[in-house]
């Protein structure tokens, strides 16, 4: 646990602030639009990879959530989650550790998508004397991993050799990423329905070979915002909604006042012969992604606001080096007046990819200057 | 310190994979073309962040070397370096740092390009009872930050400001980061005698004005290894070359064979349908730099070796998400047969970046999957 500095006018640059007013808004909104749709929440956290932040996410102490890694279930499990969903397809050299967090009391499922996988699991299984429950990937849209719905006799093949192997089938599982490229409302709408079809059919699937499918998970931070119906199914997953970004913005998912998340940076120079002014926030602070740039307006490596969180009209980080951020204003802006040692704040492209950079989150609220809090997040695997 | 995996079958995956006798000719070519041109070697440690990397990559113990934070310098001070450039624009607010680490007996010099930072150096200087030694950025290529030489009245500006408030002026540095973008052999050259030049002449503007300019600092990892010439010039700073990457071999600094690094990845999955082989290292172990998107041959994110390090031919991750690689082959190749479990080694874009992702190196050496050793490497500001 490291300190609070007092404001953010006396913390090191870069750093990571979160604004924890609107992370608290992202959460709300998304509950309760998931509350009326009658869907229970598995918040993802491979975003935060906090335990402070998953306590605000999760519907209490013990879960559910879902996790990207293994090192995440196991420092979930350590703060005391019980019920965890691993979200990677599984690879059988990370069974043991697997075994090793279900011995501990932890319900941690598994997911998979191959006949293979489901030997290894229901080995591990019989190895271990536990049943490890694992859900089938199921491919909604094309981008990744999962079974196709309409591969009856692969997804009936993955189940029973769970089912006959000493594993647990537990259920279906999708996730549609292609929703991150859809960027109108009836888009994503029919990117949701097309999400919660194909896991209802998988499942249906399953049922009629006898097989059992309690759980039918879907989701993707664009489709539980936007799906309009979860008939069949029985959980939303979502991750980075709790602190949005750019690219959210972008597709229309959230506002770019909603984005929790920003890098503190400090003008260390100016080229105003090229319209420039360097930040001491380079890709190492920002991250390397430019998910934006394929989007209809590419925000560069971040849009660059004021101490209070008001965007710079037209400023953003066009070029990013390992310690340097370049800001310039697009064609017509007028740059401004931020003298050596002045600081900024920059909304990143991707939530996920920008605070993996960084080892703590600066608790903010507002236009508050104070930091009310420090919180430590880890990575790894 | 983490003990070592016995070899790297035994590893939990992703994890990177930093041969040792790779490193070690890289650091051994440099030194040898650097020796016979008669000019010493400043070893950027930015890529690195390790000290037991910068004990091999330095002339000795206590340096010197160059940093892109002042956490690293913290870090290589408390392991016994002296000499530390912190090469990075300094922001006034981090002069209480850099004057503790002088204070301790570390000779670190500072860089800067503007009137108003040599001011700040000048009153540090005064406050702290120490003269802070500045180096003036000059800008060699128009890529990023510094004095272009032609600006006489700005160098000399600067170096009074200094030289009279009390800090200390040690000379000139420029960096031709525009040299990432040459291809050719004579694109190179050209670029190393422009940064050159560049240094040479705002050296000679800064004497000229009866300025002390005992240092005249120039380097990237492409001009280093490609300049006929370091006429005026008393030290060359690289960085990347230790561990050399996808880019540096696509601009032809090394060949794909001298990359050092790679990550170690284990199938999880296949597409056939789409050619797809899906394994456990995206983006977060990866990184999301694409710096081969721009050269003449695209590696996607990272050419796929087998665990001997020989590549697979035409074989690349092709699209990255967090934590899934999806690899698959170029036109007319053949995508190779690896079943769940099996495991690959992959290429970075950039090393810097690659490496960035992680908390440790696992030391190999050629084809002995023995791991040797485990480094700890760190991050932050």
């Amino acid at each position: 646990m490291t300190v609070a500095a007092p404001t953010i006018a006396d913390l090191e640059t870069p750093a990571l602030l979160l604004d924890e007013a609107r992370m608290e808004a992202n959460i709300a909104r998304l509950r309760s639009r998931l509350d009326g749709l009658g869907v229970p929440l598995r918040p993802h956290l491979k975003t935060a990879k906090s335990v402070d932040v998953a306590r605000l996410l999760m519907s209490g102490p013990a879960g559910p959530c879902a996790v990207s890694t293994l090192n995440e279930a196991e420092h979930f499990a350590a703060a005391g989650v019980r019920d965890i969903l691993y979200a990677v397809g599984i690879a059988p050299a990370k069974l043991e550790r697997v075994a090793a967090l279900r011995a501990a009391g932890v319900d941690l499922t598994v997911i998979l998508d191959s006949p293979e996988q489901a030997v290894a699991v229901a080995d591990a299984s019989r190895r271990h004397g536990q049943s490890i429950p694992a859900l089938i990937e199921v491919d909604s849209d094309g981008h990744r991993a999962g079974v196709v719905p309409q591969d009856r006799a692969a997804l009936v093949a993955i189940g029973r050799r769970l089912e006959e192997g000493g594993a647990k089938l537990r259920g279906v599982l999708t996730h549609a990423g292609g929703s991150y490229g859809c960027d109108t409302p009836s888009a994503l709408e029919a990117m949701a329905e097309q999400e919660r079809a194909a896991a209802v059919t998988a499942a249906g699937v399953l049922r009629e070979a006898g097989l059992p499918c309690p759980v039918v998970s879907v989701g993707s931070t664009p489709t539980a915002h936007f799906a309009r119906n979860f008939g069949g199914v029985t959980e939303v997953r979502a991750g980075v909604f709790v602190f949005f970004d750019l690219v959210m913005a972008g597709i229309g998912v959230c506002l770019p006042q909603d984005i929790a998340l920003s890098v503190l940076a400090t003008v260390i120079g100016h080229r105003l012969d090229k319209g420039w002014i360097l930040v001491d926030a380079g890709w190492m602070a920002l991250s390397r992604d430019r998910g934006t740039a394929r989007q209809r307006v590419d925000q560069g490596y971040g849009v660059v606001c004021d101490l209070a969180g008001r965007p710079y009209p037209d400023l953003i980080v066009a070029e990013a080096n390992q310690e340097h951020g370049v800001l310039s204003v697009r064609p017509g802006g007028t740059l401004p007046d931020l003298p050596i040692g002045a600081r900024v704040r920059i909304l990143p492209n991707h939530a996920c990819a920008t605070a993996a950079q960084h080892a703590r989150y600066n608790l903010v609220a507002g236009t508050d200057p104070a930091v009310r809090a420090v919180w430590d997040r880890f990575g790894g695997w």
